[in-house]
């Protein structure tokens, strides 16, 4: 299974203490991790490679993409997020990872604000498993805590989620429904909202068994290009005396 | 309540058939039936008018848009399409009728490809009502017909309905989810399938009750503009040793 | 509108401190407030009536019925339950508070355990509205507080709710689903956590106006007895060779 | 895996044309279709039987049951279908067919009427495939016919399903959602439509892939026993005064 890791890969290099969290970036850490498992090929992406790298042949060989964005979500282009969209509805799994609710692909793919409320502080967040059979959840106990990171807090601007995986408590008293997943098209996409970039989330044990299971979870099943197709009827029709002066105009 | 009418109005200039049927277009003809119902003030746009009719001042006093769009869904500007998409996600209704499953604004809002078969032939249409009990089958029995219409057949690109109010059978053998609703935001989105333009399908009465049901259903009950708060802590937090080193950049 | 509220009344004879709180039973307080809406007509019934209050004739009159039971779930009859399971899939609507999560009618129409995390302490709740657009949450902003109340946690052994209306956060660290709504044959369901014996939650502005907006949202729209009718064909079908060899037993 | 197939078996012994069909009885053809995965061990279990078959350790082996029942589904003892379910909510998977939408276990998981339209004649059926990515549907087309079935019609009383799969078109005239998912605490539930005993419809290829596909899909991830525990808080409470006061009668 070929996963592609996106990150902006901006604060790693304007902010010393994001970088001495992250050294090589946060895409280089989860790739580290999801390199533990034989069965991922790995391989990262970012925002100032050309076409953000990701190519029509990293996309078309990608089977899960992860993303991470935040400061510069304005400077991904168009077009690489429509090619994006079009590879997640043909089938391809997306993961959306913090401050990604508020990326041009995610908003794009759910249709709504996907606003929030936010405050970077000294809350701890405890994630409570609310559907501990998913395979999302799976090694994941009733709840786990993360013992800083950025507060998220509801209401969140999404459509209802086809499956809430985890609610978040935060010391400051907001809730937020941090794991979630939605079908479009044939993909399969997952929210998760731990990784602000100030804190070293992305090493926690927890944390790391969660995008790995969502790895396998948002493997591709088929890849099913968009069509929209004129069809003949499978059943006896009545004599069309119309057909002369029928536009022809079709769906596309 | 206020009910604004969007129509491309191309078939209607176009094709003498269409024309024969709706003489001053389908937006109006929708306009007349709905005008029957003394609660309801209809008005209508079309795509050639300057904003397309949709300027910010119509926009900004309409509860419920009705749409009906075909042949010319490219011509529609993106900037109109992003302020109707910011309108329903702050609570205004849309009502997306026939070919508009392939416009713009509907993609936008569902995120995904909303492609479908189709045929134009002689088929005739039923529709299975599955949820008698919603407010916008009122007054529709177990099923009704339409003589002609285009056929629209499954698989359907769109993301699973919140609710699911009527499926279709069609002579030729398909099957269609022909009534559907989704919420995005505080807006409520309601798909309804009969219209093509060749056929008197909006002069029929229960296609008629479903509209005028729609538009009550869809009816605003909030209106909330987008926002993401940077909000202060609701209980006591622990010190905030890292202030000074915490980037300051937000979520917009 | 007829609204009868069912109450266990049970906690409010035995507990002195119930008693102080509520001296006629919850019941009576929720229909001393419900009485304010001039469009509400409210009723009570008590485990202990015969037949639980709930005869033949007053479900027959009931267009919504709120729930409240406890320490005696077991004691009300199947034959009971089963007359109000049936109502409410005709379309009756039902409002479940607090421990009426464990009740036979709640656990026979969601299918699930409904099991739950608790604790009685002295934690506050903060209920945050994930869905500002719902009817149920018309006046309430954008969390509300209840000064302490019993805790309930997740995992909540519930189907995923139709909509989420509220998360709650707890002092002492857990989050809940605290207001859901589900369909159920044509009746409309509500749970809505708040309400244990021992404090006046039910004195509480935003309390009573959520289960006001309740009552108004789980009103009947139509009332359609159980039917599984065999039903002649619409269509042509080729000839039935086979009639006389086929079994006769029907789905009933 | 372990899979259960139970029959009511009472069909093939009272009437001579089913029993020309599947003369050892429907549960001895899926088992024998099932037996052709290595990663299947399928027994059978059936009305007539002590404790139909269902044991305690034939339900404690059990990763995924099949069931199939029709005329008399009320000498299913309701003991056994409570012990079913509840080991549906700790993690079995459950695959109802045909005439089970009307079995005790199938009506007490999902909560309604199960009721729907009939009728025995000369009916083809059409399944149409809504959801391709889905793995149950893995290997089926967009659609795949069924030369003679049993017609079930709409409305179906059903909760809205997580998952919509497939919807039939029937020859006479009606459609319905013949392949449908709904999850009820941590075990899968799948309904398949086909399979009146009058016809060989076990014995075709897309219906055995499909059973079989489902079979895999309903695999259980966990077995979690019903618990509703008192819990003691993860963060700091205000003092208790009122502990002495406190009733303490718990959630069972």
């Amino acid at each position: 299974m070929k996963v592609t890791i996106w990150n902006e890969y901006r604060h790693e290099k304007a902010n010393p203490k994001v970088a001495s969290i992250y050294p090589e970036g946060m895409h280089t850490a989860i790739a580290h991790f999801l390199s533990n498992d034989a069965a991922i090929e790995a391989r990262t992406a970012t925002l100032d490679e050309p076409e953000h790298g990701l190519t029509d042949s990293v996309l078309e060989e990608t089977d899960v993409l992860i993303w991470w964005g935040h400061m510069a979500h304005g400077e991904v282009s168009d077009a690489v997020v429509e090619k994006v969209k079009t590879r997640v509805l043909e089938g391809m799994g997306l993961i959306a990872l913090h401050s990604a609710h508020y990326s041009k692909i995610f908003k794009a793919l759910l249709g709504s604000t996907c606003s929030l409320k936010w405050r970077e502080s000294t809350d701890k967040e405890r994630l409570w498993n609310t559907m501990p059979s998913h395979p999302i959840l799976r090694g994941i106990g009733e709840y786990f805590e993360i013992p800083q990171e950025e507060m998220y807090g509801e209401p969140f601007g999404i459509p209802t989620p086809d499956e809430l995986l985890l609610i978040s408590w935060f010391t400051g008293g907001e809730v937020f429904r941090s794991g979630a997943t939605w079908q479009r098209g044939n993909g399969k996409i997952f929210y998760f909202r731990p990784g602000h970039e100030t804190y070293p989330t992305y090493y926690q044990a927890e944390v790391q068994q969660i995008i790995t299971n969502a790895v396998h979870w948002a493997k591709p099943t088929v890849r099913i290009p968009d069509d929209c197709p004129n069809s003949p009827a499978l059943e006896p029709l009545p004599e069309d005396t119309d057909a002369a002066t029928r536009p022809t105009i079709g769906h596309k």
